[in-house]
């Protein structure tokens, strides 16, 4: 592609984010990949380089009205008082039965993280992935009653989708638990394990007669992946910055500043939830990020204005071109 | 290639593995290579999961008579002493005045690990990229006199390409420190950042103005990656087993047999430092591993009788196809 002046005419022509309506978020995107891909562009950026970073939780998937990965360790702390009914009087199973939602509200990605420890610690990972798959296999959202797997953001898929096809390497950089994610990343969006950078949980291996088996620990590997976690972790496990990144809450504020602050062409992006039609509308822990991408004049991808549609509207497998 | 039964003699007319001679080893690494990666092979393995992972010091470079990172730090501390003779007095700066070999012989790589630390806490992790780039630039290796970005193994790294030939992905799971490995990796071994496991010194975000910059910290990442370590940081960083593991000393002995205990075809290797002639020989620190690879009936990897030379012969540029 030798042409600099790549607009939505010609990304129509290609199809490239038909799920995007046009305006300036949009077109900053086609812009900016065309140039840091373009041969002769003053701004290119080789392939090795091409790194974008996307949060999870809000960004790539519906996080409302509560994480995915908190409804899971509901569902398991259900099935644990069941079992074992002396655990009934005792948080945060006590709160589980009683519905308590507002113990639940009141959590943060970090103390979901824990409760997960608390679920699953002392388990074999390989044991840990049965219960993730199984969940994700029998649970339905409670609000829109389909598959987890299914609460994609249909326009991010496709943002994906175009910056393979310009052969960006995509890294999921979530505050979520790496191996809860990864049971999906393949399937929704086409990202192997070793892209998944996440929030993970502390493994012991364990040999016995020489056979070696992973068992999961009570605590997390440090830093944590949110905030400034975001940027240890991406160093640790990329060793370079990326020239895009994706998030929508204050967690991925140093990650969109630290993808800014580099000495290379780059293109942060804040997605705003202010669709209370067709999603949830909320400001509400992206306070801080809303106001630097104001101040730094960030592209704001408002869910409202940006997206033709936010999920894919029949089937998954039919209507979102990565969906297996 | 639909062969199974594909031999020494397809291999020479392939020119693959020209610097190991001929003999078992060979043979089992070439048969090994076509049964994951013949489509109609009963033991096919996807490319996807098709992994490598090559530890580093005395597996795929020269390790004696010190580990690269030691010669660094050492070098980095006589510079310090220079400047600041008060340090003279105090160890490990001591030692390095006077030239206590005795004092570094003992060191193992996790000790050197935390040299590094005293070394280079404190200080912004673009500034210990230069210094370490610096130091691979100026130094040459005390025994041989080349550069050491020329003392990697030729048949090792001929190993390396013949496997991305078969779609092999192939990390560097090493004790040394990532960020002194990474500098190295892409040019000796054609590895990414990305794909370089170490262990890695914490770093810290430092945002001044909104401008963030990692700063080195006193202390290591858990685990460090050496032992145990190595397994759990690679289900952290890649999220699946290897199929095909070297490594040359009881460090690496969890990550042979983790590889070996998998429900797939594999391939763990021991590498033995054997020629004392052309390279050092020494089973110090490797006596476990060489015990299990002989009870596990391991490919035990014989430097003096499997390798037809140690180093490329001459410019490595012209000798090493993959040294750019």
């Amino acid at each position: 592609m030798t042409n600099h002046s790549y607009n939505i005419h010609t990304a129509k022509q290609e199809g490239a984010l038909a799920s995007w309506r046009d305006g300036s978020t949009k077109q900053a995107i086609l812009n900016f990949v065309q140039q840091v891909s373009a041969q002769d562009s003053p701004t290119y950026v080789p392939p090795a380089e091409r790194i974008a970073a996307f949060d999870n939780d809000g960004t790539l998937w519906c996080e409302k009205p509560s994480y995915v990965q908190e409804i899971f360790v509901i569902k398991y702390f259900h099935e644990q008082a069941e079992l074992h009914p002396e655990l009934r009087e005792v948080q945060p199973f006590k709160a589980f039965v009683e519905n308590d939602r507002a113990y639940f509200q009141a959590l943060s990605i970090q103390e979901v993280d824990k409760l997960i420890l608390q679920a699953v610690s002392d388990m074999p990972q390989d044991e840990y992935v049965q219960k993730v798959r199984s969940f994700f296999q029998e649970s339905l959202h409670p609000h829109y009653q389909r598959p987890f797997t299914e609460m994609a953001y249909a326009p991010m898929i496709e943002l994906m989708a175009y910056l393979r096809q310009h052969e960006f390497q995509i890294y999921l950089v979530t505050g979520g638990e790496t191996d809860f994610v990864r049971q999906v990343a393949e399937k929704m969006y086409e990202v192997p394990h070793s892209h998944v950078i996440g929030s993970s949980v502390m493994v012991k291996l364990e040999t016995h007669h020489d056979q070696p088996r992973l068992i999961r620990q009570k605590s997390m590997l440090e830093p944590l992946n949110e905030g400034p976690g975001k940027v240890i972790n991406m160093h640790v496990h990329i060793g370079q910055a990326p020239i895009l990144a994706v998030g929508n809450s204050n967690g991925d504020l140093d990650m969109l500043l630290y993808t800014e602050h580099q000495a290379r062409p780059n293109l942060p992006l804040l997605i705003h939830h202010d669709d209370s039609e067709r999603e949830f509308a909320y400001d509400h822990g992206a306070e801080r990020a809303l106001q630097a991408a104001t101040m730094h004049d960030w592209n704001i991808i408002s869910m409202k204005n940006d997206f033709n549609h936010i999920f894919s509207e029949i089937p998954a497998e039919a209507a979102c071109g990565t969906y297996k």
